[in-house]
């Protein structure tokens, strides 16, 4: 099943897109699609409804974030032994793990904000990782009894604010609008191999990213359980798994984006985002 | 003004110390102490009512952490220039910023949980800025306009998961329980100087920290202006503004908190936390 928000900022409605694409109104059976309606077995009920039953929405209103409720964003860095190549670093021992802030989170199709000095705002597509139910101390072989599903992430970054600003990365991954999420949170039952699928980034209109979570380093089941000996995870964290080669800091010369530019992503089966870069005023 | 958040984790009811030091009830008057609760002149509507008109608290029931409502806990590393010594680290040219997950806070005297695997889990006793009002390019000169107050954190690190595990330190930083926040939220007015504020640290008696927020290599003013170029400061964000000399990690030999450990701190006029160190079970 493919779960949405829809409406205005901060007063999306739960939804979801049936069989024939058409984007029905959920409202009537669950407030939003946060805390525990994202436990796996919730969102199977919700699945059981006759889509047909549900209020098709018309028009084509904004998206909203995948899902809300979100207590903490993480992000993998250097997740994809070809991306590490092109930045100059190395697949490290464990996997990096960094936040991004919450008010980076944005729809799927919201402008991104360049922000005010940014000279080296890049793009980044990745895999996310939706939490379902709380794990602490989970194996692998459980991982994904806690996953709700998958959704499409753009790590948008800001190199400069990342590396040439001192200290930790967090500092060039949280600037507001540097997180779309979304359009759809697919269940996992949808998603048999989250390990094998095709990904892609295109700034106006050239491909930039082509590639696969197949050459992802540490994957779905890892993370989930590697993460979850730190700390609990819970229903509506988002687990940003990293991005394959293609990004800007790696071209020679680098090459970063700019107001006016266009930039289109998407997962195999998850879905596409389309953001309009725009200045900071 | 004094406010805290008293009763069970969770579901803890907005209060107030009173001037003769007694808890008293603020839920008819206010749902949280968060989002526009928090703005100053809401806090200020707040200080005028007759506190001997609140019902009084009997016992001593638990505090939680002394705001709700926090979408992001960001930290400042190495911000004492004799701290930065210690861990035989160079003071840096700009802030260092990291986040530690919110689902790391707790109250202010509720147990620390050592996680699995821990050898050096470390305290730091540090001043926490509680943010009232959304912050963005904010200058130095309008910072605490957007500040609701103050209050003690413990940042609890985890010294090999954060420098030993590879990447990021919010891996050392977040671990559940890591993130003892309050006992108060003290409003801005009765801190007229936030860096001139002693702070202390104990373990089991022993003073370990004895420090001055005058020591602060960038000050309260500074660092929200500071952060707020990079990201929106929301209602209810904390910034914990780094730990002056005395880690375990800085000592020789290295010394680190164990099950049954006492840890006792407090900075000047914010008041005072007590956890016990406990094992992971």
């Amino acid at each position: 099943m493919k779960f949405v928000r829809f409406g205005e900022a901060g007063q999306e409605k739960p939804g979801l897109i049936d069989a024939t694409g058409k984007l029905r109104d959920l409202s009537a059976h669950v407030g939003d699609l946060s805390g525990k309606t994202l436990d796996p077995a919730a969102l199977a009920d919700l699945a059981r409804i006759d889509t047909s039953s549900l209020p098709a929405v018309s028009g084509n209103p904004r998206l909203g974030p995948c899902v809300a409720g979100t207590s903490k964003y993480i992000c993998i860095g250097l997740n994809y032994s070809d991306h590490a190549a092109e930045t100059g670093a190395t697949v490290p021992p464990e996997p990096i793990i960094f936040m991004k802030a919450n008010s980076a989170i944005v729809g799927p199709d919201d402008d991104v904000i360049i922000p005010r000095g940014s000279q080296k705002t890049d793009w980044e597509v990745e895999l996310g990782i939706v939490i379902g139910r709380k794990a602490k101390y989970v194996t692998e072989d459980e991982a994904l009894d806690y996953v709700a599903g998958y959704c499409v992430c753009h790590d948008v970054s800001e190199r400069a604010f990342q590396t040439e600003r001192h200290g930790q990365w967090t500092k060039g991954k949280s600037c507001d609008t540097f997180g779309p999420t979304g359009p759809w949170l697919v269940t996992k039952d949808e998603v048999p191999d989250p390990q094998n699928l095709p990904m892609w980034l295109k700034v106006n209109g050239e491909t930039m990213q082509n590639g696969s979570t197949k050459t992802m380093v540490y994957g779905v089941k890892y993370l989930v359980s590697y993460l979850s000996q730190f700390m609990s995870l819970l229903p509506g964290d988002v687990i940003s798994t990293g991005t394959p080669p293609g990004v800007g800091m790696g071209m020679k010369p680098p090459r970063y984006l700019k107001a006016g530019d266009v930039v289109e992503l998407g997962i195999e089966g998850l879905g596409t985002q389309k953001q309009r870069f725009v200045a900071d005023e």
